[in-house]
């Protein structure tokens, strides 16, 4: 039996998850936590459509900037195999190298989450909406 | 027995007619097409909550202003009764009065839909990833 409320935890797993390892700057670690056909919108840029494409621009970005991201999570609906998240994020890029002062971003994600078969949690479709913030 | 080939019509249609409300002005019928404890994101701007706050802003906005919007619907997926929709939408907007030219934006949203008790679906999570494009 589907237990929600354990869904919604591992729900809030990913997230976190996802958050540290993209500190860490791990990207090995963050690939099993999004479909492999997950669709990325973000306001004034084409969708970003697949892992494959996830990882190439997070791999080109991890050398130059580092990303801390936190999480405050406003909602989680779970609906059997599907869910949705809205969450508050604020990121903070912050150059590796170079006098170059960090860049603060902020706002909400509604992602799309769904059970694979294995029983992981994944996410297929996030819009991002976050807009840059003063630091 | 659901049918998830008339769900997805049932959603094209709140879509479409949400659409020829807006550009007819006619808010009553547009309000019917969302829950009541609807939200709506946008970038850089504090959720909007709830029905009310929304009818409150197009009644604002509807004197000043016509609205015209194209829809191109790139994704529905229905699980029982809930639903999500990646739609692309061009959004015009004219002055009705004096020399200021129309305003067109576009882009993504991502949008949650529910079936209600009585069986009709509407929009309950709206991200709107729209932004000005020349036009």
């Amino acid at each position: 039996m589907p237990d929600p409320k354990s869904d919604e935890q591992a729900i809030r797993d990913v997230i976190s998850n996802w958050l540290r390892a993209t500190a860490a700057g791990d990207v090995d670690a963050i690939l099993p936590l999004m479909a492999e056909d997950v669709v990325f919108l973000r306001p004034g840029q084409p969708p970003m459509r697949g892992r494959d494409a996830f990882a190439a621009g997070l791999r080109a970005a991890l050398p130059q900037i580092s990303i801390q991201g936190v999480s405050d999570i406003q909602e989680i609906q779970v609906f059997g195999n599907i869910a949705y998240c809205w969450n508050r994020l604020t990121v903070t890029m912050t150059p590796r190298t170079g006098d170059q002062s960090a860049k603060r971003h902020s706002g909400s994600v509604l992602s799309i989450f769904r059970k694979e078969p294995a029983g992981s949690w994944v996410i297929c479709r996030d819009a991002n909406l976050l807009t840059e913030t003063p630091a």
